[in-house]
């Protein structure tokens, strides 16, 4: 991606030639002149000659800023700690934040882990180590512990003197968290708060109370659901005990939304498009294997067509509408399997009951199907001026649309419930389910009028 | 929405029941004591009587700063405007942050527009009648004009005064925009950056320049890449002469994200899930164009067999294997489109340009469809034990496969080019098309070799 990006960018390459060309003070004065994330741009187009003068030439602390801002894959990322020395590479940890540090340490090898855990300070050790236990895609994989914290028996001025002083090393210091003595969280004030309030104030009388937060094992889609519901900044992260274990920050939860949407995406369309790689080669292997499934239970479809083939070769008009039939239905089935995914996005408070959806779903279905039969019975009607099979095909249709739809709605809430993630490929998987079943309805109601049809 | 977690919460039941029974002060305190996301739940459970007696509890600033945090569509929210008296209504619109009001007003009928705007303060007035021009989806709609303002020539403790003063009004004071006289962007501060550095820093020192900032008719998908890659809370937006007109907060961006996404979800699936109602009916008036109008395109697929209904009466074993290979088609075209339609949603600079797009789905298309089509030539050999049917599907396939994702890359392109939104139904659409060339494909090949099927 930062490919094109560089290409375009006269400047980018000469901070790249400087560092070729060894100017390691030239190169230090622009390439620490841009924002990080530039700067990670460019650190992503290094091999690894470049990337080894590159730490030569800057400190750990600046190596540490700018891998905060890294956008590559995390088991990517740990692969450049293991061309740096290990003081290095500990340095480069300890400066980072503690949520990034932590998603990339979790793809280290357990003996470089143990390696990078004793070079750093204690107190970074154990922070890192115990973050490393929480599991993935929940509050505790997301969250820092890098937040500021106050008494509520501070006043104003006290309070900004110590965000002054943590102020270097939190990741955010725009709320700063009321906990007690034993670390349990009781309110949150804002810098607006500090700010536009006498500086004698105590932090009790101005604190928001009760505060807004999710728990340490809280799904992660539930808790981009509450930033994005409240507008927060950051969003605080407790244990059983209310005791406050970390924040999480908008930025990284902007990470999250797009993530989830990216899965339900990709669900629809049996690919997944964040991974896609520019390579044909390497692309191709990403896609067949959705293929080539999605090909053997299409043969599931054929094997019934085959069982009617005798039906088929008395009345070849028969085969004319197949496609139209399990197509149409297989639209209707992935209209509702859309929705029925989205529903599922919503927060555990908001969604509908599984009966209620599906109840919902087969009245829709219902009224779509009829709407859409009697269309199709009109046309073909017309059009080959024969209204029983006109009458056939809409039936057909109409009864194949109300099962893909109820389908489509039931499918996700089951793979839901059982813990399958349906935003794999439900989308194909609808339509060859809904190949199937409109197949079996559509022949088996064709079956009772076939002396209708033989050289309609 | 909101329904589903009233139910789950006595604490708002009881306040319904506060403003029902007409205990006005029970009813602020309890009211006043939540959230305003939360406020807001509850406004969207009243009826109107007792919305109006819910005016009457509240002062319009009250009021104002809740409908910051409404979530329904501006279409409905400003339908309450019309209950209020106007210069009740005024007073709410005044509190409003501008870039939410502007949202709003946006749905006004003209009449009411001018009787608010009338009845605003003059330089509140005129800050809306200016947002009200730009057009939707660009920076300039999704800005707001509150923001934190300083000079280079200050120093540190000269705009913390500042910035205390304008804490109160502003949406974000967590930066501070550095302006020349002139009002033109030359710098940002982070409050971080105030706090950390010693009072008597001149501002010209500390501030980070040059900024990073968008055009006012910068399409909001851009805006959103911006402030996700940058880690920003908040973006400037500058207009032609780079003076500084406005700024974008990161919670607005979190909703652009979100739109942006749904809008390439629903035209995979053809039906708009944002916007589909749980009412069976209306749901199916919203799901039924799509449907239709697929449905008559689909005719031409039908239409093209019946052309080929000759072929199939001399050799029905044909018609067996004709959704196998449009489904499959089906499915490669619409992994290939949904590459195609995120490689459009990455900025301008990080796209590949169409040509090497095209190639390189051309590549994969040819890979994807070999491989497919040997296994389909084994399978159906084997199982038919007659090795030219299984040829010939396995050739069809194959072809239809690449043709399907050349297809499924081209399409999005050419819908963006000529200003069509690609996320419209595409998904239907390519499998749609791919039916149609695949049947084509296939009846052409099978006709060359029709007397190897005959009772085959």
């Amino acid at each position: 991606m930062a490919e094109k990006q560089l290409q375009n960018s006269d400047k980018m390459q000469r901070i790249i030639q400087l560092l070729s060309t060894q100017k390691a003070k030239l190169f230090r004065r622009e390439y620490l002149d841009l924002h990080v994330h530039e700067q990670a741009q460019i650190f992503a187009e290094l091999d690894q000659t470049l990337r080894s003068r590159l730490y030569r030439y800057l400190t750990a602390v600046e190596v540490g800023d700018m891998f905060d801002a890294i956008e590559e894959e995390p088991e990517e990322v740990v692969k450049y700690f293991q061309e740096m020395p290990i003081s290095y590479a500990a340095k480069v940890i300890d400066e980072m934040y503690t949520d990034n540090a932590v998603d990339i340490l979790a793809y280290a090898q357990n003996k470089d882990l143990t390696h990078y855990l004793l070079a750093l300070p204690e107190e970074r050790s154990a922070e890192i180590r115990s973050l490393l236990h929480y599991e993935d895609k929940t509050a505790g994989a997301l969250m820092t512990t890098e937040y500021v914290d106050i008494f509520a028996s501070q006043d104003i001025s006290s309070a900004i003197k110590d965000i002054r002083e943590e102020a270097a090393d939190a990741e955010l210091i725009y709320y700063a968290y009321v906990v007690t003595d034993d670390n349990e969280l009781i309110g949150v004030v804002t810098l607006r708060d500090l700010l536009t309030n006498p500086e004698e104030t105590l932090i009790s009388e101005i604190m928001t109370d009760p505060v807004i937060s999710v728990p340490v094992d809280e799904d992660q889609a539930e808790v981009a659901r509450k930033v994005r519901d409240y507008n927060f900044v950051a969003l605080p992260v407790i244990d059983y005990a209310n005791k406050l274990v970390g924040i999480i920050n908008v930025d990284d939860v902007i990470d999250v939304i797009d993530e989830e949407n990216a899965g339900e995406y990709s669900g629809l369309a049996g690919v997944d498009t964040e991974e896609t790689p520019e390579d044909p080669f390497r692309a191709s292997l990403k896609r067949l294997p959705w293929l080539v499934i999605l090909l053997f239970l299409g043969m599931s479809t054929t094997t019934l067509i085959d069982h009617y083939e005798g039906l088929i070769s008395q009345a070849s008009i028969l085969a004319v509408f197949v496609s139209l039939i399990t197509g149409t239905a297989g639209n209707a089935g992935t209209q509702s399997l859309a929705v029925a995914i989205r529903g599922l996005s919503d927060s555990e408070e908001e969604r509908r009951s599984g009966w209620k959806t599906i109840i919902s779903e087969l009245s829709t279905g219902l009224l779509t199907g009829i709407v859409t039969g009697l269309t199709i019975c009109v046309l073909v009607g017309l059009w080959k001026n024969n209204w029983i099979l006109g009458s056939v095909i809409g039936v057909s249709l109409a009864t194949a649309i109300i099962v893909a739809t109820v389908a489509g709605s039931i499918i996700p809430l089951v793979m839901d419930k059982i813990g399958v993630d349906p935003a794999v490929a439900s989308g194909p998987f609808i339509s060859t389910l809904s190949d199937l079943t409109s197949v079996l309805i559509y022949f088996n109601i064709a079956h009772q009028f076939l002396n209708f049809f033989i050289n309609a």
